[in-house]
């Protein structure tokens, strides 16, 4: 990568003046012991610190580009300037459509910059979804991929449209140079630094699986507190190397966007998810830390070209528990798991699985039960709490919550509170109010505490499986159909049972290693891995029906969308 | 270490009990997404996630004691209720006068669990001076260490007396087990979470090597965030061992309290720095973070124990910069300096010297040129600037600051400000204001900005000497002293010269290897000496004369008192 680097000439107007100061306008009559926390500041800083050093790599498209920190604030500072010309004032919103590019990396900062609110908006969604997005949030500009161009055909909101090639004659470049122009050279002290830490900083649609989907209003102070966090618990630092496999339009890339600035680290930018330019990047880019759901990292394990890199690899999992075989195949070839969860309306993580010396003489499988727990509330985030629904219990009605026992089995809701809990859902004080009662963000995912106190869940509030009168989760009966060694992945949802009420019915896809053996021997395979459930879970929790599928519907995030699961069981 | 921790028998009130919450009371009417920063949070944290890993071991005594997280923690309650119990109120100061024991960091985490500011005074001082700190504080109770209760003797106010024994009996062990009755068991939840993130933490007095001592009043929002500063910029995570070397009352130890508690490290406290104890513990105890001056480095690398020990360890090195041969020594025994620059007023570090690449390539003596350097602010700091001193620059006299250029040439004074500069000081506005001006706090050091945008410091303002007019910097003459390899350590001070005003006079100690060789023949060594600042300094920087001393006048903390040096001279 280097020697591209080398040759890469980045357009005139991103090279910053010599002696440039990289210190924001000061607000007036700030005190001389306060400083709003900023996540930008973290660029300003690598770029001071660490200027020559290659902050932002996009290697795998046909014209390269690779950016030093030094470099790459300019053009931030370029995008802020350009915003500000286009008449936009702070706390406007604007929106970005596009995948894993150094336009979507600018935006995460430059919004900041500018002080306008940033909407990153899924590429997967419908054109009839996005056209939602963009006018809940009132965006007044779209910068966009122009391989997505078809999601805002018709709208009247003003577009920058960029080729991704990081050359002059790019509309998104022309836009960027226009920026530097009209700064008039006055730098980053033409830009005031925004004087309440809690002012808006970004806005997260959720995917919406249900109904409409909501706005998450983040601040300046969460996600700096976040982003801190991330770096820390996956001890980042300069000589990180950072693969952007999970996409930074969700939940802005659960704060790694700053994380990554915060450590000096450096960054690779992808396109798309393709596994063989992923192990590419592992085998010879020293990729040391990337995020996943457990359906990304499965893809990683079990693509051909997988094999112990030279150097270890932290990788973030959150959106699922990690299973044992999945736990098991990263380590074997140098990833360490680092299991996080949270959700959009926390910046991403909020708790993790910490790892405890006594693992060390268990099991893999064994060992594996500890680590797909949740775990516990992570270095910056605040309290978490699992307790009774205000249905389920009475006492819980007069306002106060009441925590469910420490035994790994009464389920109740994750509850957090804290810095790194959002700001509010975007106009919207309706869901807003529903969702911070009793003090407390419901996340609607249920879950148990453990005596240890750390939490695992069993499932969204609407995936649990009621079977003559049992709740069964589908994730735990997952966990355990996933540890059959046949089983590549698995996804369980609830089927209408004339006896029982619900049923579990599993889908599975095989490991390809193993699929031959199973070929029109279907019937087979299940009532091999009906034997296997059995020794392993409850009889209400053992699934009545088995599919084997060629795939599973998942979201843009990796997330499997059980919602079709659901629609398929219901024609059955 | 291990088999005696499992042989310890914590006091009976130190035992938590049985599924113990640990979270302090909510204050009424806090946001869900507002939590305020509070470093006793980490403890908290650790002893929900780490219960039972070592937290604070205490080994070289006749005694030895060794506390997990879960048992520290509730000693910690135990110190809040007990101080309570008095009728202590938030706010009200307490003091302590102790070396590095569990009973100072037991009183570092407690203060904040009652919500007292902490005074913990230097035990090198003169009972008169002990007693304008108790009086300037209002400090309404005294936590002492038996072997220090000279300092106190006489006084009114309360005084609670630790033998450092850890048993039952002993008064300070009695104090805590008070408190646990007191709490009726009330536990964390009957400790009122502080609201405020800025109010006062610690209050911690400056070595004042001129005029009286004046008291630095920190934050909590300030101590959380130099802390996990600190944990970050040394990459401490839970598999750490930070040996106590630095003492605890020094700036509240610089935030490592905290820094430690919130990477889940193992602490080993030590009653005094006693090298061949530390060198035990380097070998055999698995340190891999510690904190010290360049003196206390100097004896640890001289020391004949010194030899590579099995694990890497990380020294952050402050109070002055290291020599090219300090870390040449250090680095040949596996041990990475980092070098930091900060004050009482800045909570301990606010620079660091940040290491590039294009530094492999240089010899020891070049690289160590750019390691002596104080480097730029660092991971949470806020800005840092180096401008023209008032007097000096009639363009500042509007109330603007004027930097002086980046050229490494020209002196100004370093200012910082930012969330890890102090509230103020205690009871003194005028002081404050003076420190405080336009908008900066005032360090009083000066040092040259390089073009890089990273700052040297040359000395503080009195230390300079000016020979002819020129301005000669002691720490760079000092600097270049040292290369000379048979020096151990120097100091060089101002003496009058008809001609030229003042000249630079050094105080050296040979190296004991090289000692026997210049005995008696000291004027030689001069005269070898002087030949090699001829070499490397400016004519008027040389020294003008040389004394050999068996040993130079150090505070408590390690720094070497120029202001009796300058006795010696004025007599001379």
């Amino acid at each position: 990568m280097a020697s591209t680097a080398y040759d890469f000439k980045p357009t005139p107007e991103s090279i910053p003046p010599p002696n440039i100061e990289l210190k924001l306008k000061l607000p007036q009559n700030i005190p001389v012991n306060y400083h709003p926390l900023n996540p930008l500041d973290f660029l300003l800083r690598a770029a001071l610190i660490y200027p020559h050093k290659i902050a932002l790599a996009h290697p795998d498209v046909k014209t390269p580009a690779f950016y030093t920190y030094s470099v790459w604030a300019q053009r931030v500072q370029n995008f802020a300037y350009a915003i500000i010309k286009q008449g936009l004032m702070p706390g406007d919103r604007i929106a970005v459509i596009a995948p894993n590019v150094p336009m979507m990396a600018d935006a995460l900062q430059g919004a900041l910059a500018a002080r306008v609110i940033l909407t990153a908006i899924n590429t997967r969604l419908t054109p009839q979804e996005v056209t939602y997005i963009l006018e809940h949030s009132g965006s007044k500009l779209i910068l966009i991929d122009s391989e997505y161009l078809h999601l805002v055909k018709g709208t009247r909101i003003p577009i920058i449209i960029s080729n991704d090639t990081g050359r002059s004659g790019d509309p998104y470049e022309d836009f960027l140079s226009e920026g530097r122009r009209f700064s008039n050279e006055k730098g980053w002290s033409g830009l005031d630094m925004e004087a309440d830490e809690n002012t808006p900083a970004m806005l997260c649609y959720t995917s919406g699986t249900t109904g409409r989907p909501k706005g998450v209003l983040t601040t300046l102070r969460g996600t700096y507190l976040g982003a801190v966090a991330n770096a820390f618990e996956g001890q980042m630092n300069p000589d990180s190397t950072y693969l952007w496999i999970l996409p930074m339009f969700h939940a802005a890339g659960w704060t790694f966007p700053w994380a990554n600035t915060f450590a000096f680290t450096t960054q690779i930018a992808m396109r798309s998810v393709d596994y063989p330019t992923i192990w590419k990047h592992f085998l010879h880019s020293n990729v040391t830390h990337y995020c996943g759901a457990p359906t990304v990292q499965i893809g990683i394990v079990n693509d051909p070209a997988a094999k112990r890199p030279p150097q270890n690899i932290r990788a973030y999992i959150a959106g699922a528990a990690p299973t044992a075989h999945l736990i098991g195949s990263l380590e074997k070839i140098g990833i360490t798991p680092i299991h996080v969860y949270g959700l959009t309306e926390t910046y991403g993580p909020f708790t993790r699985n910490y790892p405890q010396k006594s693992w060390a003489s268990l099991s893999l499988e064994e060992r594996s039960k500890f680590m797909a727990r949740q775990g516990h509330p992570f270095a910056t985030a605040g309290d978490m709490r699992i307790v009774y629904r205000p249905e389920e219990n009475p006492k819980g009605s007069n306002g106060g919550l009441v925590d469910v026992p420490k035994d790994g089995k009464t389920i109740g809701e994750i509850v957090t509170r804290g810095n790194i809990v959002m700001k509010e859902y975007f106009h919207d004080p309706e869901a807003t109010k529903q969702a911070f009662q009793g003090g407390y963000f419901w996340s609607g995912d249920l879950a148990v505490m453990h005596p240890d106190g750390s939490a695992s869940i069993l499932d969204r509030s609407k995936d649990i499986i009621i079977s003559g009168g049992e709740n069964a989760s589908s994730l735990a009966i997952e966990q355990e159909l996933a540890s059959h060694p046949h089983v590549l992945e698995v996804s369980v949802v609830a089927r209408e049972h004339q006896k029982w009420g619900e049923r579990p019915m599993a889908f599975v896809i095989l490991h390809p290693e193993h699929a031959a053996k199973w070929h029109n021997r279907h019937d087979e395979f299940t009532k091999d891995l009906k034997a296997h459930a059995r020794k392993r879970l409850p009889g209400f929790a053992c699934p009545e029906w088995v599919e084997v599928v060629p795939e599973l519907p998942k979201t843009s995030t990796g997330k499997i969308l059980k919602t079709q699961l659901r629609k398929i069981v219901a024609k059955l």
